[in-house]
């Protein structure tokens, strides 16, 4: 439809989409923006993608792909910060955004999380491109409970992602779920929001395509367990406790191995702590691995040899764990919350736990767990239709649903009568 | 030299060959009579394997490979006991053997560790067969402190043992400590003591042969660490404690990561507690995998990933990871004693830590480490040599030795002026 090659920018500040997830800062992030990034460099584009140096060792400029490119920006210490810490360096890392766009120009700037769109929306303003948000993550409202090991938020957070709402030029969310917290929590204007749904790397993750992989998931007949398996940084909102808690009740013959895909954040080690007591107190050191970050490919190996995946989270923008499960062919029981219930589908790709009355007893995810462990030709039914629903879900598809989005604004844009001007000047 | 087939019978009361070493109660000790087993077999011998049956599930017969049969006996519960239970099972086991060997006779029993030793002894003299024993661990001396969390031995251990060496018409060592403690300590006789040294499955283990496995390895020049593997059963004899206190005396920057591949032993974890314990106090929770129990070829997979392996053993028989990581290129730092000094040639294949007067000082642990580590050259120079050396050591060639040692006792059993008689009646 459009064969004008564009340039874009993304700013992700705070991560790199060098660093392997799970590690650092990086969770599904980065993987989020690399693959957007990746998809749009096979669709022609010309991305670059500018990062806060964290680490001294990687060159200024990487090449990571025809078309697409990753720009270190030497803004605050070269290593990683606490999240509370990014505040201090936006404003420089604008500073720096705006030398080096004035050296090579993008048509349009897409922030990465809150901390990248107030760094970039003066720059925007001031070379005169539109500005994108996604915010991959919002704010919980500041009256609900912090959970165990949960720190308050920054104080800037939540004006912050608010003022963005309000005065970048489109916001980006990645569910209905998340689209209806930026209207609703955010105050944000319904017209400047769209909807573009992410997309999994089906070919990374597939289903068991090996001997031994089919050896391993088959391994419960022969005395082994199944395998139930969760991903993600060990953070409160992961809600991983809950599923410790759940197989503790479960009756132990019947109980799965644990496998614990992810490690702490860099700002508090406090909850993987918590986790690896629970573990011990229960019992179940015997049955539960800590695997630790691992790189994408292990991952997906992990995945597809697990019979069951769990997404106990309390809030998930969209869940692309689920959605890489689902890739895997393994169905996944994970909480009827935010873009969870989009990338589940109930009875069909897995199981939903319903929030209320019970979505936080243990009973009620150990009572699942054992249901979907027990019968085997339902989560084999459940696993050829996960893998079917991803594989209408790929990233060139996510892309093209971004570039759509892009070129309507950018014709808005182009159009300034249609506009409402923002008064925002650069510092 | 010898073409004639034989029928043997191993005895391995305690634990089954079919079980997944690191899970259960299997170890180093279930691959070492599995593949002496399987050698045997290949060479065109009867083997039969005796197990006490410790899980419902398997059938009584399981043909494993032409050859070679795993019989399960049902002495006691069809449930794992406990170390120190398998002294009250130890006479029926005895009498469903001599069933077994009354319907299908061999002519020499091989009992492996002492359970089956005692078990072993009134139906090798009823059957006027010959009785073999492996050891494959000894007890302590009990004037001997017990490390954290360790138990006494059972009161009849060190007492089965010391029978056996005496009334038993062959011992087999794994190694010259090994022949030395059955000297020693059992107060053997040294003419009915032979060694035969354990062989590796160089197929199984071999070097990083996939770009994966090299970028894995090569990942400490591209912002990753490099990564420390310790394996074995979660007890205090390996040791792992004092990797933990060597990686948390390190320069945070230079720390390896930590994969501890192995599962708590059914009596206890209050060991596996400690050690997760030790990590999350030393603030290494970020750093350090716990993988659990691994399949061999899991095992074999996360081996030859690392860039080293430790062994920081009070006591190793034989130390057979040790020969595995050889097998798999990848340099050992492993203390200097037991059977490890001939698994690991020092300064060859790897670095051997004197006992005394520092062996369990962590900063001697760390900096032996951090200099490994830190020369890439000296590490591929030990891993190549450590990969020649585990070539010399194949599992035929052990169990040629081990048949040349069988040929030879019956040799001598067959004329048995030349042999002391032993009275000894079966019940």
């Amino acid at each position: 439809m459009h064969s004008q090659r564009l340039r874009i920018g993304f700013v992700m500040l705070h991560t790199s989409p060098l660093d392997v997830p799970g590690t650092k800062d990086a969770g599904g992030m980065n993987v989020v923006v690399r693959a957007q990034a990746e998809a749009l460099a096979r669709a022609g584009h010309e991305v670059t993608i500018f990062t806060r140096r964290s680490d001294p060792a990687p060159a200024p400029r990487t090449v990571l792909a025809s078309g697409l490119t990753v720009v270190q920006i030497d803004a605050g210490p070269p290593r990683l910060l606490a999240k509370g810490e990014h505040e201090g360096v936006m404003d420089r890392f604008g500073e720096l955004l705006d030398a080096e766009l004035r050296a090579a120009p993008v048509e349009l700037l897409h922030a990465e999380h809150w901390f990248s769109g107030i760094a970039a929306l003066p720059v925007a303003r001031a070379h005169g491109v539109p500005l994108v948000q996604s915010y991959h993550s919002i704010a919980a409202p500041p009256e609900s409970p912090l959970g165990a090991g949960e720190r308050p938020e920054s104080p800037g957070r939540l004006a912050g992602e608010r003022r963005l709402a309000h005065e970048v030029d489109l916001v980006i969310a990645v569910s209905e779920a998340e689209r209806r917290t930026v209207i609703e929590r955010l105050d944000g204007d319904e017209d400047r929001v769209r909807v573009v749904p992410l997309g999994v790397d089906t070919e990374l993750f597939h289903p068991c395509d090996s001997p031994e992989c089919e050896e391993d998931r088959d391994w419960f007949g022969s005395g082994g367990r199944p395998e139930a398996i969760v991903v993600g940084r060990l953070h409160p909102l992961k809600g991983f406790d809950l599923v410790i808690d759940a197989i503790a009740v479960m009756d132990p013959a019947r109980r799965p191995m644990l496998r614990v895909v992810g490690s702490p954040p860099p700002d508090g080690d406090d909850y993987a702590r918590s986790l690896h007591e629970a573990v011990a107190r229960h019992g179940l050191l015997a049955t539960t691995a800590f695997d630790g970050a691992l790189r994408r490919r292990d991952l997906a190996e992990r995945i597809r040899r697990a019979s069951i995946m769990l997404v106990p989270s309390h809030s998930e923008t969209f869940g692309l764990v689920a959605l890489e499960a689902a890739a895997s062919g393994v169905p996944v029981i994970a909480r009827d919350a935010g873009g969870l219930r989009e990338a589940v589908i109930d009875g069909e790709t897995g199981v939903l736990i319903p929030v209320d009355p019970a979505g936080d007893d243990p009973r009620v995810w150990a009572e699942a767990i054992d249901r979907l462990l027990a019968d085997a030709p339902r989560r084999e039914r459940m696993g050829a239709a996960a893998r079917a629903y991803a594989l209408r879900r790929s990233w060139d598809a996510s892309a093209a649903r971004l570039l759509e989005v892009y070129r309507e604004l950018l014709a808005r844009v182009s159009a300034p009568a249609q506009r409402e001007t923002s008064v925002v000047s650069k510092e």
